[in-house]
């Protein structure tokens, strides 16, 4: 049971923006914009960088819902998702990939974990200043859904079944409140 | 130096804010209503808050502004926001104040670090719904804004003064972009 007193039954994040509709607006724009909106890095991509950084964190609901998203986004690809998450092999992803999600696992960590190296080394694999940008932001702002989810101790549900349908309604429809 | 090419002499998250306007909204929208908005919260105490986490997360950027807008609210009482900061000294704070600075402080490292206890504690203090949840998002929020800042290596301005006229702004005019 969520630490504060939410319409029961309704999981994750989505309870908590239902508590507070002033702060979830803001929250579900930023989600809207940052895993939607244009940007270099595909929205496939964005989803599974913010799975990864929920997995580090151990935010089941987060890393869950979002492992969906990305599958659902990767289609016919869908196995590297579980490969990163339950293999940790990053084997099948881009050197621009690897080298990206090294920097989002430094920033779940501390946001001064980064080093000029770790930037020098994206941008050999071909990173641009928009795909740098996007997963810091992407890894910050998982640091932040991740401690409110967890922090108010909200409905998480178990099954694959509820995650897979949210997933594919994340894909195709948003994060619009 | 940015590790990202941002216009120069702008400091911390503004800079990244002018990056991407698009994600700079409602980043700024969140600060406004969360920092500025209607709360059991003073904006003092959710600017001390604030400053708090930035000060375990080492976010000097966010630490220093921060700490200058809270000094701001507090006017006369100013003091015991250094008493915090520089002394870990709490002990002009309230019970609840206490309380939910221990929940802010559990929420930095991870948001499953909160227990029920802690919960329990900072009702037994006076802590309604209201003041749990913003001090749990407040503290997710500030999470998300150190590791933006320090992850894109953005420019922190040393020096009181600047941050002295960075927090009066803030605190007489607010966060909207």
């Amino acid at each position: 049971m969520a630490y504060i007193e939410v319409e029961e039954g309704v999981p994750g994040i989505r309870s908590l923006f239902n508590f507070r509709p002033e702060t979830g607006k803001p929250l579900c724009d930023l989600a809207e914009v940052l895993l939607r909106g244009p940007s270099p890095l595909s929205s496939g991509e964005r989803e599974l960088i913010a799975a990864y950084v929920s997995h580090r964190n151990g935010c089941m609901f987060c890393m869950n819902s979002h492992a969906a998203a990305a599958r659902c986004w990767h289609g016919d690809q869908k196995q590297i998702v579980d490969e990163l998450l339950r293999e940790q092999n990053a084997g099948s992803f881009s050197q621009k990939m690897k080298a990206l999600l090294l920097i989002a696992g430094k920033v779940q960590n501390n946001g001064r974990s980064v080093t000029p190296d770790d930037i020098d080394a994206a941008r050999n694999a071909g990173a641009a200043d928009a795909d740098i940008h996007d997963t810091v932001l992407i890894a910050a702002a998982f640091s932040l859904f991740n401690r409110y989810v967890d922090g108010l101790a909200s409905y998480t549900p178990t099954g694959e079944a509820a995650y897979e349908e949210m997933g594919k309604r994340m894909c195709e429809k948003g994060y619009h409140i």
